[in-house]
């Protein structure tokens, strides 16, 4: 047999297996999964993947469904690793001149979170340096948006989320609203970097890669306002080690913010404080609800 | 931002992503992990994948994961659906002029199985009609091969294999050596056509592809002669409906096989026949090992 024979066989291979999802009934679901077969396919014949390589993906495959549960979820970081989770954001990004850039989601949001007043505390337990973080949600027109919904969770001190530690009591993350001049303002600490769970295939990984598994400091945001577009995003604080080696790659310039410094003496909101206190100072700006997003009843599963 | 800006940022993305890998000591691992990153970053880009897919993907392995154990491959299952099974099996075959296709390994073979003399009966208690199979193990010079090793595991009348019974008795497997002209001889029952396990997220992918979940009927052999390439492969059953629909693409027409009916009579060991009896005949050819296939200590964990 040769060569171009060899070859042809493969190809061979691929469309038959293209061939076989023709009939998938929802159009969209047979246009992924089309270049799904063709584009794993392009992989394993531009390595010349070995039968051996192969099982070790399988055993990789597995381990990483054996590790995942409730509480940890290894497919999630995989595809943080390999940057898929952060190339979808970019993908479904507005490209809304003016709007706050998003970053990925991560593991460690929790639906009931606590409701704060604004103004309030979310640290509520969580170790750290206090810090103030306050700004303006507005529209990519300018107009500030009242009432929007501000999802805020972050990692204490120690690195950790609350959601970490055994006792799964609620600290360092909560939800409040926007004033009726789209300010908002609240308590927290200053959050810190953290490594990513590297004690399963992910981690194997990584080591082998010769990269580390740690994330720069940051606040998750999740901003919600009717009529505008979810914003998912971070804040980074600038001067971070990790800024330029986050194990998921989630770092925006525009995300990066300056962290001010304190000691005693009177905060934004008035109160007197006590000892060392830090501020961040970011606006948050969402574009309208984009008409071209794909409807939910197109999508599959 | 315009378009153009957009492309961009996710192309840069993968850059990113592909550099990170750069430091990974074993170079083949580093290739292979470039390679994956830059398909399936393909894929996301090509498809305009959205959040909700994305999710949906992830659940997808997570619920593999979790219905996969010692008895059951689901990501196994997955490689078979999608063909990378089959183009793994392509990539990896000897281009030897006249040595016997390969075909998938399948997820229903085990180490222990039972060794049977030369002319003895691998069925054991598996349901079906009786079937003499032999013919001559050779290499693609032409040279008997003697004591080569033949593995063989068939599913019996209802469709199962002995090791989706709960009672797990050996039954439908065992092991021989060829004689000293190469020549192999087994009796055993004639395999029928069966699903593969279509209960679990792979199930669910073909229904919603409208892809049904058959296997031709068949015969796993693998075959093993010291300086030979090792023979992964099956034989089909002529006629079988599902030979054009096999839900793992692993028909070849070389492994085709026509079956040869009998009422009674005298078989080609000599033995006495009462009732009905079947006979297949095929010569299973071996390239020798080849050179240039890559050594173990370089292939990745
Ligand atoms: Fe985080
Ligand atoms: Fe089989």
């Amino acid at each position: 047999m040769t060569i171009d024979h060899a070859l042809d066989r493969e190809r061979a291979v691929t469309e038959e297996v293209v061939a076989s999802f023709a009939g998938t009934a929802d159009s969209r679901l047979r246009e992924v999964m089309q270049a799904l077969v063709r584009h794993l396919h392009a992989f394993a014949r531009d390595v010349r993947l070995t039968q051996r390589e192969w099982e070790a993906g399988m055993a990789f495959l597995t381990r990483a469904g054996h590790i995942t549960d409730d509480r940890r979820q290894e497919f999630i970081l995989l595809s943080d690793v390999l940057g898929l989770s952060m190339l979808t954001v970019a993908i479904n990004e507005p490209t809304a001149p003016g709007a706050t850039e998003a970053t990925v989601f991560g593991p460690f949001f929790v639906d009931d979170a606590p409701e704060v007043e604004l103004g309030g505390d979310i640290a509520r337990g969580a170790v750290g340096t206090p810090c103030f973080v306050h700004g303006t949600v507005r529209s990519t027109e300018g107009d500030p948006l009242v009432g929007a919904r501000l999802d805020v969770w972050e990692a204490d001190d120690d690195g950790f989320y609350d959601v970490q530690y055994s006792a799964e009591a609620s600290a360092g993350r909560g939800w409040l609203r926007s004033g009726a001049d789209g300010a908002y303002r609240f308590w927290s600490v200053l959050p810190a970097p953290y490594p990513i769970p590297h004690d399963g295939p992910v981690g194997a990984l990584l080591e082998a890669a010769g990269r580390g598994p740690m994330r720069p400091a940051h606040l998750h945001f999740k901003v919600t306002a009717p009529g505008y577009r979810t914003l998912i995003t971070h804040l980074f604080v600038a001067g971070d080690p990790h800024l330029a080696d986050d194990a998921v790659f989630g770092v925006k310039d525009s995300l990066v913010v300056h962290v001010d410094e304190h000691d005693g003496g009177v905060a934004p909101d008035g109160s007197e404080r006590e000892g060392r206190w830090t501020e961040i100072a970011f606006d948050l700006v969402l574009p309208p609800e984009a008409p071209d997003i794909r409807p939910t009843s197109e999508e599959h599963r």
